[in-house]
């Protein structure tokens, strides 16, 4: 089978012909039809990640149809449209994964292939309202940006939300759900055609970042937040700390620029906030992301779809920070 | 009647003669027997606070009995030992205190006089096993620790819990409260001899902070910690993270070392840590804080005490640092 295989670090991405995965008990196989970058991916191969190891298929996002299974009890599955749960080994404990967590795509082989093996439990329907494009772009940012807006921020119905840098996989399904649980949502983006696009799905207002008072001006504009999604951290973060109402709860799914700047410490007791940090999700919050999706309707957003042998150039796309959506690598392109 | 009077800022106490307050619709004059010293107090007489207005009676803690009312159906306080909630105004909302928010002893005149008059609503039957100098010592440090250690920590039996800096007010009732609660409690301080009482009082263990090393002694001890309750900041706190387990919840009710450190964004979303603001408390929260206090016969540190006219005295001692438990001012002496 054709797969995309990172040989050693700081390598570019190969496609190779390897061999199709043998599957054992619990396992199946599935025809990938979609798959989708990550931040990971990038990292990985930069080794900037532990428990690495050479060579590997990465790829932790796929959608496709189940084509073989091992145990007669899960033939229910065979020919059917799945998206893969990534989230393996969580553990017993909803607050914390355990030391034997892993996300597929390594050290396991991932989807960047045209077969992927995976225990049964991880298979969902694909929901019908998707292609094979959108379910692939859903499950690693959906995953995140459930926990850290849902569950961590627990975001409700008439509470002003601010998700800052929209315009990624994870800000952008955090922004979908806020809006679809009701909430006013505010964003920011280091652009302006991002933010326009963000108001035509839904945000009140957005703001560019760049300027200078970009807090001011949000704070102007909403009155203050109840609940923040950031994924920034670094200078950004005393400014968000300004911005929240007392008992904001803001979420930290990440630390793109960084160590905290200074006026933090006092902020947080006296105004009694909440500081979260998140990371993926447990397989209770995936069942409730996908329900969630189903209900609501919820399209990720695709940015572009690449063929495998381009999946080099997706992944600089990315690095660079321009797309509005998911990078998406279809097998059949 | 007596009264501590502080004219205007950055002077110290004076003993004054003034008026006995004329109580009005919903108030009682309560006759003092017990005040206690609170950080607040020097932050205020060094203008470090706002809404201060001059002259002014400090004193946001006191116990005595109540000598008049106003209103026939409070007839029933009347002669009554009493301890009073310093927290007026909160408001609705549970999570977070009102703008009309006050503490008893600025801009209202406090405790540190021979009568003081509150509404009947903050008053409270003095806990039988306390004597009123213990029970001076329980208000603002108690609703304080109550809220850090037992609401935003939310701190549970068979935690291992770490309080910092032990030996001030608040710092011992978090102790006190989470030993009672059944958690294994670690302490740090400065001074061994602290560390020495506290183990007396039922900590598992204590490590000086001033020694190279003090944290990884303590996750040694320890291997972690389920919840921490913090009012230093400053460098401090990118250890505690570091001895913090995955998913801790670390309550912060001050920042007496100042701004954040680095290496502390990335731990808290790896880590899915709960990074939890709190200061002072609601009224539901300084009724349960006392129902546990008789439960459990738990009794506030007295560190020394002091006659009115020594307050000053009393004063500079806080701001040393030295004491173990509360430093009480005593109407009688």
């Amino acid at each position: 089978m054709k797969a995309i295989v990172l040989q050693e670090l700081n390598q570019p991405f190969q496609l190779k012909e390897v061999a199709i995965p043998e599957i054992s008990q619990n396992e199946v196989l599935v025809k990938i039809k979609s798959a989708a970058l990550n931040h990971r991916d990038v990292w990985i191969q930069k080794g900037q990640y532990g428990g690495i190891r050479f060579p590997v298929i990465l790829g932790s996002d796929g959608s496709g149809i189940v084509e073989k299974v091992f145990d007669t009890e899960n033939e229910k599955w065979i020919g059917k449209e799945v998206l893969i749960n990534p989230s393996m080994n969580w553990g017993n404990n909803p607050r914390v994964q355990s030391k034997e967590y892993v996300i597929l795509g390594t050290p396991v082989d991932g989807t960047f292939a045209e077969y992927v093996k995976v225990e049964a439990r991880l298979l969902h329907n694909k929901p019908e309202h998707l292609n094979f494009e959108q379910a692939a772009a859903l499950p690693l940012a959906g995953l995140t940006a459930w926990r850290a807006t849902m569950t961590r921020a627990a975001v409700k119905n008439g509470e002003n939300v601010l998700i800052t840098g929209i315009g990624g996989g994870v800000a952008l399904l955090c922004m979908q759900f806020a809006i679809a649980a009701g909430c006013h949502v505010y964003v920011t983006s280091g652009s302006d055609e991002k933010i326009e696009c963000a108001v035509k799905m839904g945000v009140k207002a957005g703001v560019n970042y760049k300027k200078a008072n970009w807090d001011k001006e949000l704070k102007n504009l909403s009155a203050g937040f109840d609940a923040i999604v950031d994924s920034s951290g670094g200078e950004t973060f005393s400014k968000l700390v300004d911005i929240a109402k007392p008992s904001c709860r803001i979420a930290m799914y990440g630390a793109t620029l960084g160590e905290f700047n200074s006026g933090i410490p006092a902020k947080i007791f006296w105004k009694q906030l909440d500081i979260l940090g998140s990371t993926m999700g447990n397989d209770d919050e995936f069942v409730n992301m996908i329900n969630f999706v189903n209900t609501h309707k919820i399209i990720p957003v695709v940015d572009s779809v690449y063929s495998f042998n381009q999946a080099q150039s997706a992944l600089e796309k990315m690095s660079k920070g321009e797309q509005f959506g998911k990078i998406i690598l279809a097998v059949d392109l």
